[in-house]
């Protein structure tokens, strides 16, 4: 899992921060990688909010038309959609195109210095084709209940005030963001022998929890390209829509920050008493 | 996990491309390994079927019989179990026979050069065959419930043209294949050491959530086998069964395609400059 | 994860199976370590019917009494403590006795002489006992609750036949021990690379994906410990107990001759051509 | 995954515990990590708390206001937020504190030598505070509906005694601490290959099942934290607070004594035996 002469030593620094992605790098735009990883993204965008959409629309139509109350798979269902939806993308992605699939986390990685800006851009706009995409195949398979149903946009629950609505999303995408920062972070790989890396899995738990909790309240947006898919295929939706990208966005560049500053600074300065004073749970 | 040769050098191609299986080859026909896998994908889709359908007919009787209207495991709990079952099966039957236990993953494979063409009709052969079998037995075990309650088979929900069943279908099956191609590309146990492999758990999240998005639409086939296993034995769904056939194979090749032309042979060409421009997240 | 010797080499046999173990080891009986997997069975198994059979009980009573009917955790939480249980306390006693927690899968183990007689006997004793005090836990924190809500026994339900619960429980635990066959192969950790060895979460996902399936037949036993820990508590559910012994042990036993002497014996004949042949999805 | 060392030489001990932390490190007070970690604490517990009290929340308002009975993701998703949150938090934090999140857990690490006792009572204050923030946000976000809706605080349920509640919480976090101690310890990444050690996600598991037990008796304690945090801020469910201390204080120190005296005093004395005796299931 490590090579060996990481492990070997652990005397200073034993692992090795890349370093910080320029702003501008030009040199991306001639290689195919760079495209591939937007197609990547792309797809894994579009595929994301196909499943989650559908999942939506299928549970309320079910609900509604049922005789039975409990026919469909519940929010609980929906939010496994969404949260092992992530899990598999990621998986999939991961060694692609970094496995991003969501405006956020691409803007805190660049805050983070670990995506150039171009690359955070062209990202951010091939996950809002592929989220329009996505939808538009659901409204495109089932016209009518994707019409009744509210078509999966994000919108305030009634009884919920706008700052409160902002604050979930904020809290919400900190949780996953923060998730990704830590599932990521090279000293991890290098020195954890107690905590093996399945990042996918952790970052797809974060997602299905923050359902959980924020569906009542928003639907839960936490990734800009979700909100802007449905929102443009929907049409209807777009009262509060600015929520859903400043919350987010607030959101990842408050976990960089933690993360960057708080957690990995002092990791940088108390470095050589790090093994005497942790103790895995 | 890996051999040392393979990590020790990043220069050029790091990891090793298995040759492309023939189309046929004699030889594995000479060879009692090809007749154990053969035992073992007939047993791995009947056991499949087996479980999944008597939760299926499980959760309809409960439902309808019980005065509690959410007695039952709910959708949920039915695709907890085509899921579930696919991860712990692909878990069991990887290292006999690659576990596939589904026509659609072998034809995918097949396309892509990693069986060959007599072990794919073979596969294919004893999928169903247990399939049938598997769904046998549920209707052995519970006669009057498995008649009364739709057998398990798939079919056009009410109010989805044969347009959207075939289209979910064939998403459907290209979100598990890709997945599949994914979990076991060579290039990634090599290299990726941020994403260990744990192929089957992704592999059956596919599964499971695939199933909360389109079970609505048609009941989700996305594996040949499990269809008509549940058509021959119930006998009375016949209508639409080339959709579970036409799409799960669509879904596939796309996959298939997708996976060895945009992801892999991009990857091949841009080698040179891999390292340096991708993250994980 | 493996010796180096193990893996360097790919010539003949690559792995190395354990000696069969004897019958009778009078020399276990002297050591420490034998009398602590005792004790490990034994709380093991009892916490296993403490947590499940609290879920059931408080399932029953909060679906009765509340006028809420979705109240509770539904039959997917109860599948889920169960097989949730299983994967926590199989991690967790691995080390120390194996993880059986379960007669049929000691039963196994003893035909495939991976256990002694002595210690397949002794094991059966403490888990019977652990799962006697872990229910009766349950009835003297709430005893009218538990006397009112069938106890957590197994038993037939209404509308099946003797052969239907017997077959049930014969496949149930079928998947099962193959499944702690497939996870626990030294094959398996010595050459599987695409598959590596996460025993105990395919073991517990097992028993919670026949817990779905079987709960509306039998109440799911696949383990005679929970099922006469719960007979002798709740006393009066004694008619068909006989089902949930000989449907396990069966299943187990059929189990341990498929996979020794269908799957492993293959193996060994076949092992020059294996690696040719397989490939993992 | 491990040091060549440890794992080349099988005669005699072939791990290594580490030494008992001192009761008071004055010197950990001098270092940046020492206040990083009680930073993650406060905030993990923050996170923890706001997650799944904003569920509970959710889940009430949604079961009451809404037509639809089912409505809302269930107790089965309230245990799903709990058990899932400690998942992703534990896998995030483990290496910057160890991951604890509960003041149960550190006085458990406290008994068994792991943490020095000005440690462990630092994380207890950052763990309660975080909590209270954390219960805080979910009341400032939705005032009314935390009042009308029980705050999410622990309390008997109507129908089960003290002393129910009190073994009911002594139980689970037995559970808990349990698996926590089976995760960590340093004999288990040394030596079981077959087990490889992914500790979060069971001890995540774990909490899970523990809820969906006792949610019906208690609402599910075995945190500390979780309990004063959810107390403070509701303020009318003081009655019976300090089971919840109590009961995961007696169950964690229950857990230290199991795991140090019985299983591992056993491993010491009993160690030229041990490879010859188990076999992993």
């Amino acid at each position: 899992m490590v090579k060996e002469g990481e492990h070997g030593s652990f005397n200073g620094k034993d692992y090795v921060d890349p370093p910080a992605a320029p702003l501008i790098d030009a040199a991306e735009l001639t290689k195919w990688s760079f495209y591939r990883a937007l197609i990547a993204e792309f797809i894994a965008t579009l595929l994301f909010l196909y499943i989650t959409v559908s999942t939506v629309i299928g549970y309320k139509r079910q609900a509604e038309s049922s005789t039975d109350p409990c026919a469909g798979v519940g929010i609980l269902g929906i939010a496994w959609a969404f949260g092992g939806m992530i899990f598999v993308l990621v998986y999939c992605t991961a060694g692609i195109s970094g496995g991003h699939i969501n405006p956020a986390v691409t803007f805190g990685l660049l805050l983070a210095r670990k995506v150039s800006l171009i690359r955070a851009i062209a990202y951010t706009v091939a996950q809002c084709l592929g989220a329009i995409c996505g939808v538009g195949l659901v409204k495109a398979f089932q016209k009518s209940y994707y019409n009744g149903n509210g078509g999966g946009a994000n919108g305030l629950a009634e009884g919920y005030s706008t700052g409160t609505g902002l604050g979930a999303e904020i809290i919400g995408t900190f949780v996953l963001v923060y998730t990704v920062f830590s599932a990521t972070d090279p000293k991890r790989s290098a020195r954890d022998s107690h905590v093996p890396v399945l990042a996918p899995l952790p970052i797809g738990f974060a997602v299905f929890i923050v359902h959980l909790a924020t569906i009542p309240i928003t639907g839960t947006g936490i990734n800009p390209a979700r909100s802007i898919g449905a929102a443009v295929i929907y049409n209807k939706a777009w009262d509060h829509h600015w929520i859903f990208w400043v919350g987010p966005m607030l959101g990842a560049a408050i976990a960089a920050f933690y993360h960057q500053f708080i957690l990995r600074a002092g990791a940088a300065k108390a470095l050589g008493s790090f093994r005497s004073q942790t103790q895995v749970v």
